[in-house]
C-alpha cells in the first residue's frame, strides 16, 4: 500500500497545558506532506517528528483562531531561513492573508520562496487541492467563526493487470494502460476478452476526515461516510454539553455518534479542553457509542 | 535574601532545534515576575515551568527578529482566555505594536485587559520601568537591526536596626524608618547616637545583565560591571568568527572577554546556533577566558 499517515503534532485546545501542543497534523500521503492547522509551535514538534520538512508545500488552516494559526508565521519564517525556495501554497479563510502579509513583509524581508494564499469558501464542499493521487475538499463545519474540515480522498488507482493474460494473447505493451484503466482487448482473431478477465480490483481507495472545531453537526455525516479515518473534535465531556453547546464544541458522545452513523472505520478524538488531566475518561464515553475510537496524542503516527 | 531568580524558558537561536526553544526568560523579583524576550513556545516553557502565570506584569523584547517575540500573541491571547484584568506592559521597539496591534484587534475581541506599549530606545541607556526595589534600563546593543540589552538592577535596601539599641535609647517606633535610612539618633539629654552604631549594613545590591542578540561591543562593559550574572549570547564557537561578525553575533570567547573585562561574578551563555550539537565545546572555550560561565539550558534556573 501506498503511504497515507497521518501525525499528529498538536491536539490541545486553546489553553496551552503541559500535556498538549495546539492544533496541527501532518499527512504524509506518498511522501508528499500536507498540513492541517498550525498552532504556536509547530514548527518545533515538526522537527522532533523527524518528518522532512522540505516536503511541506501545501497547509490548510481549518479557521482563524489562536490555536490554530499562531504558529504560520514562525514556521513560514525558517523555511526561508533553510533557503526554501518552493513556493508554499496556504488555504484558508480570505483574512488571513490580510493578517499575515504585513508580518511577513516585516518579519521575513528578502524571503526565499513565494507563499501563495488560496481562499476558502468554508460554507460548500469543494475540492480545493487535487493531483494525480489525492483530492482534498472542504466539509462545512459550525463553530463561532467561519470554519471548515478537510476531506483527503485518494483518488482510484489503476486495476492490476493479470501478467498470464499479457502472454497468453500476446497483449503489445502499448495496449497494457488501456487495460489498466478499464478497457476490453481484442486480439488479433477479433476475440473480445473482458477486462475482468484480464484485471483484478486495485486496492480500495481510502479517506481520511478532519473536523475541527465545530458544534454537534450531523450534515458532514454523508460526506464523511465511510472513511478510513475520522479525526473530529471532542473538547468536552459528556457533563459539560451546555458548554459545549455555548462555544460550539462537540462532545465525546456527540462525536463518537457522528462516527457511528457515518459508518467509519476508526474515530479519532482530540482538541481537549484543559480542564481534563484525565483523557482516558473522554475515550471511555466515546467508546460507549463507537468502539473504534482512540485519543489523540503528540507524536502520535496512524497509518491508513 | 528576598527572591532574585533567572528562569531561563528557551535558549536557541533562529533556527528550531529538537534540544531548544528560542528566547526567553522568567526573571522572579520578590515575587513579581519579568519576562525577557518571547519566542514561539514560550507560553508553554512558561506553564511548564510552574511559574506563577498571573504575576507577569512586565515584557522587554530586546528587538524584533522571530526567534524574540513571536511568542508574544499566543501569550497575550491567552491571558485574555484565562480573563486577566491587570494591563500587560510591553517595552519595545516602537515597530512591535505596529505589527502587534491588528493582530490583537482580529484575535483577541472583547480582550479583558489592557496591553500598554512602551516605546524603547535601543541607542541610550534609560531606565524604563522603576518600583521601589528594583530598575530596569537598556543596554544599547549592536545588532542587524536596533536592538537593546535590559539590566535589571535592585536598589540598596534599608540599613538593618539593631534590636538592642531600640531598647537602650528607649527609640520611639516613630523613628525606626528614619533611622534605617540612616539618620543619627539624639537622645531626650541631647546626645547624638550616630547610625552606624544603630544599625547594620544591608545586604549588596544585586544586578543581573541581559545581552542578545549582539556582534562583540566592549562599550556595555561600563554599564554592566560587577554584574552578579550576565546572560551573553555566543551563538558562535571560536571557529566560526567570521559568521559571527558577518550576522552581527557574538563568540565564545568574545562573551568570556565581556565578562571578564566586566568583572562580572558569573556568566551565562545562549542563543546558540542550530549548528552545535556538542554544547560543551563551546562552554569549554569561554571558561579558557572565564571560568565561572555556565551553559544556558531550557528550565535552568539560577539564584542571585
Amino acid at each position: 500500500m501506498e503511504k497515507f499517515e497521518i501525525n499528529i503534532l498538536g491536539c490541545g485546545s486553546a489553553l496551552p497545558t503541559t500535556r498538549h501542543f495546539p492544533s496541527s497534523q501532518v499527512i504524509n500521503f506518498r511522501d508528499k506532506l500536507f498540513m492541517i492547522d498550525c498552532g504556536e509551535g509547530s514548527q518545533l514538534q515538526f522537527r522532533k517528528s523527524k518528518i522532512k520538512f522540505s516536503r511541506l508545500n501545501h497547509i490548510f488552516i481549518s479557521h482563524l483562531h489562536g490555536d490554530h494559526c499562531f504558529g504560520l508565521i514562525g514556521l513560514i519564517s525558517t523555511f526561508s531561513l533553510l533557503g526554501r525556495t518552493a513556493t508554499l501554497h496556504i488555504y484558508a479563510h480570505k483574512d488571513l492573508k490580510m493578517i499575515l502579509q504585513p508580518q511577513l513583509d516585516y518579519f521575513c524581508k528578502g524571503m526565499t520562496y513565494e507563499v501563495e494564499f488560496h481562499d476558502i469558501n468554508t460554507n460548500s464542499s469543494d475540492v480545493i487541492y487535487e493531483d494525480r493521487s489525492l483530492s482534498v475538499s472542504t466539509i462545512p463545519l459550525k463553530h463561532r467563526i467561519p470554519t471548515c474540515g478537510f476531506l483527503f480522498q485518494e483518488k482510484p488507482a489503476l486495476r492490476h493487470i493479470k501478467r498470464e493474460m499479457i502472454d497468453r494473447y500476446s497483449i503489445p505493451i502499448a495496449y497494457i494502460n488501456c487495460i489498466k484503466n478499464g478497457y476490453d482487448f481484442i486480439t488479433e482473431d477479433g476475440e473480445t476478452i473482458p477486462n475482468d478477465a484480464l484485471t483484478s480490483d486495485p486496492e480500495p481507495t481510502r479517506k481520511y476526515a478532519y473536523c475541527s472545531d465545530t458544534k454537534y453537526n450531523p450534515s458532514i455525516i454523508d460526506q464523511i461516510r465511510g472513511c478510513n479515518l475520522l479525526f473530529h473534535e471532542a473538547t468536552f465531556a459528556e457533563s459539560d454539553k451546555k458548554r459545549a453547546e455555548e462555544t460550539f464544541h462537540t462532545t465525546t458522545k456527540q462525536a463518537a455518534s457522528i462516527a457511528n452513523d457515518a459508518n467509519v472505520k476508526r474515530l479519532i478524538i482530540g482538541h481537549f479542553s484543559a480542564r481534563y488531566e484525565q483523557e482516558e475518561l473522554l475515550l471511555d464515553e466515546a467508546k460507549t457509542i463507537f468502539e473504534e475510537t482512540i485519543l489523540a496524542k503528540e507524536n502520535l503516527k496512524i497509518n491508513l
